[in-house]
């Protein structure tokens, strides 16, 4: 009886004591198996069941839109949220803002030897309620596994694709003088709460990462009318990346009011207390738009009425300046340079 | 004078001695160099150069094929390729397998800590020049940096996005009995070429690689009229893992010759060597066909025209078997059974 299995019977992996090896990477039965009872089982389709090469997918209207991410957080479970939400908001994002509705994922894992299964049962699981809220569908995916020491327990990379209505453009392109810049609600959450975590920093309220997919709220913000330019999630680099880019992107300059930019008190406390500026904190649940002066207030009454931009507010302007320089008016009444890192501050945040 | 950079003056990357450090996956000026200096350079294209988080495609008709691939290949060389154009060609094949043209591809890289920078612009040549050869335009692009000791290097994840006609169909669950195996050449070149290298193995004709895009011959076989009915290209777990899955999608049997399956002597050698089986052996350039008998020789000659076609073979026979059973006739006039692996032959050896 012990241990003996019969032929054709393959026992179940084990989710609460088995690890990852080197076979399920390998393309045999043990991969199949793990396809089959921990990818498919929660992620499933129809699109995905197709169980081909490649996937076939029914054409909308528009354009398409593409984006892919690599996602190598650490540590993978944070407050807030874990690597498998995260590598579904990552990717749905970038290609919301574009303005375009994602539909599909694509998802490759690179795993580490000896990962628990149990985990990757949690991150998977963690993945699909993403998905499934976000409306999108994981189509197409690939494993594989690499020894114990060249990895770090999992990686995910996820490629979106969407559609967009032909004509609608939102690039860093287009930002003009004059036009406002508004911020969907507090900045540097997702960045402060794995660094809270990785530094054992604890707080009365706990700093939760603000990850989360942006479409729905886009579409509302572009249902309203004109107005909107750009659109741009500030995650790594932060706010202070993002708007450099777009700067140099449109040959503007910026100027932003310090007082105006929403933080929470937690979130400047533990940046005070690691020497961080929360400009340069990545954010995954937050978006910067740029639009035209006479757009600003109907777009942040947009935002406000949603659950979690009550904090939205307007944060600066567009300006003419040829050095493409973002400034920041201070609290103090002062003014200085916003600039984006040259290295690097936090590692594998995202 | 010495090291002394003016503002706004940024020293080139130093291809020659200069290694990928932290700073190049932190979303500030050391990454926007990396990007611009050594991806974008080597990668443009209108598409790549739009900027945005999302990338705006223009739609074909007909209907959307996606997949994904991570390549974790070790050694990042090998005789006859690198993780460079092994990137580009198997996902490529991927979305080829479906009938569908490949046209854009995305690339996330995971970067380790301390790699050559000359081994990565030798690396993202060699995708430029594969994607080059294939028509496909990497459209977009994402790069995370991970500490040392936790990759190896370089890990690419790519995904190819395609489109096919409409009504055109080629899956795993189309075999039937009667219909006729064929394949596009020699088996287990790829896989034998990386463990030659690992195992430090030399032959007098050195054992290549035979990464290739197959999409052109794919079209060339389906110009011909109808009778393909199954695409696949056997790469992890060889031969024999490729077809017990299609036995299974389809609800067939099938049985090989084993006299006709073309087999180089060098590779037939290594494996005798190191006791593979070269089915279980991966392919980077080789496809089945599986098709309608009568269609058979049509579809070996178009092969055989082609410059890496011409030991193109009819291997086999579908077979009517409700166990799904993969069978060979031997070369001594047994029987014998075509297994898929259970655990792991040949680790990262795509």
């Amino acid at each position: 009886m012990s241990g003996k299995v019969k032929q054709g019977y393959v026992k179940p992996l084990d989710l609460r004591h088995g690890c990852v090896d080197l076979s399920h990477g390998g393309g045999g039965r043990a991969m199949q198996q793990l396809i089959t009872e921990l990818f498919a089982c929660h992620l499933n389709n129809p699109f995905l069941a197709q169980g081909n090469d490649g996937t076939c997918l029914p054409l909308e209207s528009g354009q398409l839109v593409v984006a892919t991410d690599s996602h190598v957080v650490s540590p993978l479970f944070f407050p807030g949220g874990d690597i498998g939400c995260l590598s579904v908001h990552g990717t749905v994002n970038d290609v919301a803002m574009m303005g375009a509705i994602p539909r599909y994922l694509t998802a490759g894992f690179i795993l580490e030897e000896g990962f628990p299964l149990g985990d990757l049962e949690r991150i998977i699981k963690s993945m699909a309620h993403a998905a499934r809220a976000a409306g999108v569908l994981v189509v197409a995916g690939d494993t594989k596994v690499v020894e114990a020491g060249k990895g770090d327990g999992i990686y995910i990379t996820t490629t979106g694709v969407g559609f967009v209505p032909e004509g609608l453009c939102f690039s860093g392109h287009l930002a003009q003088p004059g036009d406002a810049i508004l911020i969907y609600g507090t900045v540097g959450d997702h960045g402060m709460a794995i660094m809270s975590q990785r530094e054992n920093l604890r707080f009365e309220t706990p700093l939760l990462s603000d990850t989360a997919a942006l479409h729905y709220l886009i579409q509302k913000l572009l249902a309203g009318g004109a107005g909107v330019k750009v659109l741009r999630d500030p995650t790594r680099g932060g706010v202070a990346a993002t708007l450099n880019e777009i700067a140099h992107q449109s040959g503007v300059g910026m100027l932003l009011d310090e007082a105006a930019i929403p933080l929470r008190a937690e979130v400047e406390a533990s940046c005070e207390l690691l020497g961080l500026d929360p400009l340069n904190v990545a954010n995954e649940g937050k978006v910067i738009v740029i639009c035209s002066s006479d757009s600003a207030q109907r777009l942040l009454q947009v935002m406000r009425s949603d659950v979690l931009g009550q904090q939205a507010a307007l944060i600066g302007q567009v300006t003419q300046d040829e050095h493409c320089f973002v400034q920041m008016t201070t609290r103090m009444g002062g003014r200085r340079m916003v600039d984006w890192l040259s290295g690097e501050q936090l590692p594998r945040i995202c």
